[in-house]
């Protein structure tokens, strides 16, 4: 049997232990910094608890495994159960790993020395769990008690807090739940280099992916098998066990659906000629993740219709891109992303008015109900979008921002600008009189089955402007000629051939 | 371009809530029996809360849900947020619906119409959930206050306890929280007609990936890849979203692990030209899963020591679904097990002695330390196993077992034999000398890094014998040739040739 060919021109690059020694270093840094500016003593050890595994409600089917993302961002430990240290003065890490009971051996497999995980995470020391207490007290309690600076903090997409480390014991000890939060959070919204090569990997095959999806799309097949195809490709070639979020395969009038995928609508549609395919999946490896949307016509070819949306949505998705540099506002990409969409759709006179008028009444909410985008990392919604001192906008559209911030360089950020006709706020906008004037309500009844445009890219901030880490075809031509079988890059016929690893063009 | 020739036979069958109906009726049915002979009045009602939707640690990143099974059970309900009751006096069914907000429709989808439940999952009545104690109360408690029945268990196979239902207002009823539980466990355990189609489709779609994974296996490959080849294709052709447990890809040495295959072993091992593979997986399909277990040595030639050893658990395997039919008790299909294996390694000169004399001294747990098998259904261990009354024992190997009931007609229980060479147990074997000298340690040592072998297939207990519902290939000649490319079945070749969707030999 003749070996196929290889139809990816990914690999699994190998993790360095030191991305996670670097964002140690870059914790215990700004941790001095803060105590010192606060005139506190240098002295105490972050603490933190790693994941647990669960189970299935009262079954024993265990779910797999995923660790706490702060955990990971500092110790990168795949294990469920360990506890991980460092001392603020010498920057030594340690780390706490369970003591396994002897059958664990024949179940789970070979039970590790300390030496193991030292070797593999690139720790200072190792120690059993159930030797937190003592170790610490020996080892950093020489002057009193030491400090624990402990993770205890609100995530601002969730509203939830994350739950602070504890071992038996610990009521010997000092501990500050309020100073590591916001430091350590603040260390994730900054990404080092070794991160960015991990995101652009997580991009790369994610990129590659989205194209293979949109090859074999057809109409007749069933969303759910798009969100396969996506899967197999990601994990197959490109190592990725996990994905950054649960994939959301939108076809036809579910494209209109933001967060279309989960278990109450599980992407079981079938795909009609005519569809929109609103595709937003993206994989995750070694913790980092990537958060990409691709739309395009099911059958291969843009209508007239789907090319006005679509390119409303992409000329945001450029002039937002085209305006990112470190010191602009994240507001203000908003607002130019949902301007831009606006002036498209009154172009096509789907709208009409005064522009700003319509900004001042919030419509660009009305087709895009959701923010431009979000910090991207560890989390898909990674922390840090509201740092104490900024408060959630209230109005519409932007009370949905996961960020308000400047941009910074070393930031990872969404670009994902969508426009779509969704009923339950165009019946509302018909109904209010102000806002009802701006719609040309014939125009909007064309596409009341259309469901909606989403074009998302991941993009790094970098000191002079910014970075698309995300490769997948955007113009309209461009998508049309991959889905009908040419290369991704595209290549001028005159240009010379490269094996990019893709399928040729027939 | 051409389609390429459909690589399955399968396609995902539609699901009848007569099911459902089916599963409430015999909960109903087996409830006032109970009554009847304990003297109690025959009235209330059965409590039932589905399972809710939870995120990551302190993130919004939701894992995708999948519904609580006895829920899922008595209902088929896949959204998160019901409640279900079942009145035992009429057998009336009602779903109390979660009110959702306004902005759900714009992130998650249409907010349904209660009637849309009732329809979908043919109850008599739906509610909101905040209706439930308004709803009892009014609809129920014309003579007193209802007796609401809730779940609240031990699953004997995580020792976790059910969370029974709990609703505002619902101080205001009489509970009964200990009638349920076994009940509703034991009519579980007894599967109809309509169940077993859904256990034979899963098996059937995923015997079809196996045979799948079987045939791509190659050298140089990552355990991983068998993996993904096998989630997607059981999603791609066969509708499957989720499995009945993580994937166990166990190659080499591995293969001795049980349950490899989780977060801190990963299926992250390179395939070795002699190896030998263990790959433990199975689909679900609507809730009802599958547990298969096929091994085959990577290259596709069986060597001999992989032959002594497979066919050793073939003849185990074969012999217990010969002896399987109401009646027979669970444990001593398990010793037959046991007992054929070490007549095999006897034969073989592994081991030496009188093989009742091994029998006593428990030999056959170092081969194969986990039970012959469990009840199977919408969990992978389904409960039932140890109904009040029956003593988990205490003896090496016979503890791993899940259950050692009776069979009885309408059990699906996995047939799962295995022999194991593991360092954890033999050092202690040949430290004891009372079962030392039954070794020949000689021998072996031969097997130092073989890993082990298991062969599970999924079996009915019928009227009068019993029926696998796995299809797989197992005898080794015809494992060496499907992996060569033959079909699958094999076909004679003077046989009438019939398209089964499965690739043709070349």
């Amino acid at each position: 049997m003749a070996a196929a060919p290889h139809p990816s021109s990914v690999a699994p690059p190998e993790v360095t232990m030191e991305l996670h020694a670097g964002n140690r270093d870059r914790l215990v840094a700004a941790l001095r910094a803060h105590l010192s500016a606060s005139a506190r003593p240098l002295h105490g050890l972050v603490l933190l608890q790693g994941g647990e595994e669960r189970t299935r409600y009262c079954t024993d089917h265990l779910e797999l495994f995923r660790q706490e993302s702060y955990f990971a961002y500092l110790f990168g430990v795949q294990e469920p159960g360990l506890y991980g240290a460092i001392d603020i003065v010498s920057g030594q890490s340690i780390l706490f790993a369970p003591r396994l009971p002897a059958d664990y051996a024949v179940w789970m497999g070979e039970i590790k020395p300390l030496s193991y995980f030292k070797d593999k995470y690139k720790v200072d020391m190792v120690f059993y769990v159930d030797e937190i207490a003592q170790v610490l007290q020996d080892r950093f309690g020489v002057h009193g008690k030491p400090l624990l600076f402990v993770l205890y903090g609100k995530n601002t997409d969730s509203g939830n807090y994350s739950k602070p480390a504890s071992f038996e014991g610990m009521e010997k000890f000092d501990s500050d739940s309020s100073t590591l939060h916001p430091i350590l959070t603040e260390c994730r919204v900054i990404k080092s280099d070794m991160e960015i090569a991990l995101i652009q990997y997580a991009n790369d095959v994610s990129s590659e992916a989205h194209i293979e999806v949109m090859r074999q799309a057809r109409p007749g097949m069933k969303e759910y098998q798009l969100e396969s195809i996506f899967l197999h490709h990601v994990y197959m070639y490109g190592g990725c066990r996990y994905c950054s979020y649960t994939c959301i395969c939108a076809t036809g009038e579910n494209s209109s659906v933001l967060h279309y995928g989960h278990a109450a609508a599980p992407n079981d549609r079938t795909l009609n000629d005519g569809d929109m395919a609103l595709m937003d999946m993206g994989a995750e490896y070694h913790f980092y993740g990537s958060d990409i949307t691709c739309s395009y016509p099911i059958n291969g070819k843009f209508s007239n219709n789907q090319t006005i949306i679509y390119n409303a949505v992409l000329r945001a998705h450029n002039a937002v891109i085209t305006h990112m540099w470190p010191g602009v506002n994240w507001m203000d990409m908003h607002k130019l992303a949902e301007q831009t969409i606006l002036e498209s759709l009154k172009k096509e006179r789907i709208i009409h008015g005064d522009v700003t008028d319509m900004m001042t009444q919030r419509l660009g909410s009305v087709f895009m109900p959701h923010g431009l985008g979000h910090l991207l990392g560890i989390d898909t919604h990674d922390p840090g979008g509201y740092p104490e001192g900024l408060e959630r906008p209230k109005e519409p559209g932007l009370s949905s921002l996961r960020t308000i911030r400047e941009l910074k360089e070393g930031m990872v950020i969404t670009v994902e600008p969508g426009c779509y006709f969704i009923d339950a706020l165009l019946i509302p906008a018909r109904d209010d009189p102000v806002s009802s004037k701006f719609f040309n309500w014939e125009e909007i009844e064309k596409y009341k089955r259309f469901g909606g445009v989403r074009i998302e890219s991941d993009v790094y901030v970098t000191a002079h402007g910014c970075k698309n880490l995300t490769n997948c075809p955007r113009e309209t031509w461009e998508i049309e000629a991959v889905m009908a079988g040419a290369p991704w890059p595209l290549r001028a016929s005159t240009e010379k051939s490269t094996n990019n690893g893709l399928p040729k063009a027939s």
